[in-house]
């Protein structure tokens, strides 16, 4: 490599996804004949629902595969708008939905519409790792609020006041949480938003686990809010993954600044994935998701008091998602050599906290719900030989 | 709109397609029963070729729609290797091939690992008008460089000597060029290589037209350099716009940058495009390729003198893409007047030069020939019509 290849700044803040490195790991092992359970991947295993396939195949069978308008094709955004409606009694008008790349898509363009350099988000750690680098991206600045167990890994109205700045743009929250699990109420989602309102900036809230919740209510942002961005996401709860398709939900004042950068960046979302996710809203689809909510949350109910047998403490119950995330302290030093351990000795997969942040990173595993109740069984098994012997 | 709600100083250097405006205006027109001939569309009228469409309904059958790695499933880059070599007798290795969610996805990623605040990129005026505004996205600058038909539209060494600065991060250039259709040599690539390396800086060469060049044989910058990006794309020799797929051939010592920018701003492209995109090497698919490309000639061949006929000025003969670049200041003094007229009395659609740039931007239209041999006989007659009534 010629030393004076340009490489931007940028890129040294920028870090690799640790669950790479595990996966390639699990992989390497997988092809050396061993059985690995993996417990460290964000996406369901169920398929995508029989309907969306469908309606994803017989729009690609016309052939006709051609761009559509950059926030979607406008069946799409009457779709998830009449979604609100039906789910949450919500009216939101079609023309602030901008369908997008995933929810990447979606965070891209929220921020990218709204971050100038030197501009700081607030978000807590842990979180999902790519926000802060997608401020980064933008020459922003991801300010970190620790957040922990004692406030279910949410932050609170004091701490987003005592963070704030003069700099500060805008405060991120994600309900359901990944890594966590945990949510925000509706009202503290209100609370917060107040706070960031008053002092000229912007509420981003991340729904993309919208759906995926146990034994609580769902809720949107949307209900109480239109002066907020609202991320969400296909590949979750309507196990969408591999196609790619996301949301956001813009306060009307940006809508056409978010279009605009729509064209630039994607030129359109994907019409196949389009297509197909008309069929996402369709009862019988609906029926097939709530089913597997029910199995989700079987699994967490199995999951949780295993885990805390085996000497992980999870002192705030994780609401939603399909993650847990696990305090190992009183297990191993090191929660990277722990997750190291496991994959190595027990074959079970997990992902250490390191991937979602600093605070407290070391002592915590995120452990993904994400493979059958006989897996999970099996793992707890083998974890206890390991961690117990 | 609240006075304080934040818009990010971007967004006032960021313009929409003008092409837009025109495609909402031809919708309407047509709502009201006009017929209104599309002459200002980026994509091919073909569907997407049967082969791959099979092959995308296949893989969505088996219901196992995941995420991919970031850079995009081994059998793909391995498949765009080998066309590599078949077509170009190029050794590519495919660790070197990103594949990304449309050429769009591939700029970005390219620009976002080589850009710093402040970088200038030197990019030819008229031009792809993403270009310029990827580069700001990520604060930099773009500098252009005004190109006309003396030199097909293209930049020449000395105008790249003297235009560059110490600020001067790198050239982009694209063959077959969007809007103008022209072309850069081989050796004329190399020469521009040279002047930019020897400057410390990186070349991004724009071959999202590769494979529709009419009378000319196809080139990639790729055989004679391993220190260049390439951008390539699915969507337009492949006729896979809509699936949104594209790849970046990264010199090697980015290649790790280019995966961990990947991973956090896509996750993965697209799993149904991809798996659809396999097929898109067969002998079947690019037989048919092959016809289409002989269609665009035709089509060529009949518009480019049809177009001097009515007096639209056009020096350099367009070897590439499917667009015409016409100097129209014979006929009009501006030219997005002209476009208007032409849409509103003659129903024929355009695209004025100001959506690429500035540099005698008024003076020229974009006329593209993704319709057919009919419709475009029809087109020129009715412009002739208003032009010469």
């Amino acid at each position: 490599m010629p030393a004076d290849f340009p490489i931007a700044r940028r890129m040294h803040d920028i870090q690799p996804f640790r669950a790479m490195r595990i996966l390639v790991r699990a992989s390497e092992l997988q092809a050396q004949g061993e059985d690995v359970i993996h417990m460290e991947v964000g996406e369901p295993d169920f398929p995508t629902p029989p309907p969306i396939c469908e309606a994803g195949a017989r729009f690609i069978a016309t052939g006709n595969v051609r761009y559509s308008g950059a926030a979607g094709i406008p069946r799409l955004r009457e779709a998830i708008a009449r979604f609100y409606h039906d789910r949450f009694g919500v009216d939101v008008a079609p023309e602030r939905i901008i369908v997008t790349n995933g929810a990447s898509g979606a965070l891209m363009l929220a921020l990218g519409v709204t971050t100038n350099p030197g501009d700081e988000w607030l978000i807590p750690d842990p979180s999902y790792p790519s926000n802060r680098h997608f401020v980064r991206a933008f020459e922003g600045t991801a300010r970190s609020m620790p957040v922990d167990a004692a406030t279910a890994f949410q932050p609170t109205l004091a701490q987003v006041e005592a963070a704030w700045t003069p700099n500060t743009r805008g405060l991120m929250v994600a309900t359901p949480s990944n890594p966590t699990g945990t949510l925000l109420s509706a009202d503290e989602v209100s609370k917060l938003n107040a706070a960031v309102r008053q002092r000229g900036g912007i509420m981003l809230v991340d729904e993309i686990y919208q759906g995926l919740t146990y034994g609580v209510a769902d809720h949107t942002a949307l209900a109480r809010h239109d002066d907020v961005f609202v991320v969400n996401s296909f590949s979750k709860f309507f196990g969408m993954t591999g196609w790619r398709l996301g949301w956001l939900v813009a306060p009307s004042c940006h809508v056409g600044e978010v279009e605009k950068l729509a064209q630039h960046f994607f030129i359109s979302p994907s019409t196949p994935a389009q297509h197909a996710a008309l069929a996402a809203f369709e009862p019988a689809t609906l029926a097939l998701l709530e089913e597997r909510r029910s199995i989700f949350r079987d699994r967490r109910d199995l999951l949780l008091p295993a885990l805390q047998e085996l000497g992980m403490r999870i002192e705030t119950e994780p609401q939603g998602a399909f993650y847990i995330y696990a305090d190992v302290s009183a297990l191993a030093d090191n929660a990277e050599e722990l997750a190291a351990r496991l994959l190595e000795e027990a074959f079970v997969a997990t992902t250490p906290g390191a991937d979602f942040g600093h605070h407290r990173a070391n002592e915590h595993l995120r452990i993904a719900y994400t493979t059958s109740h006989q897996r999970l069984e099996e793992a707890v098994e083998r974890m206890r030989r390991i961690l117990h012997r």
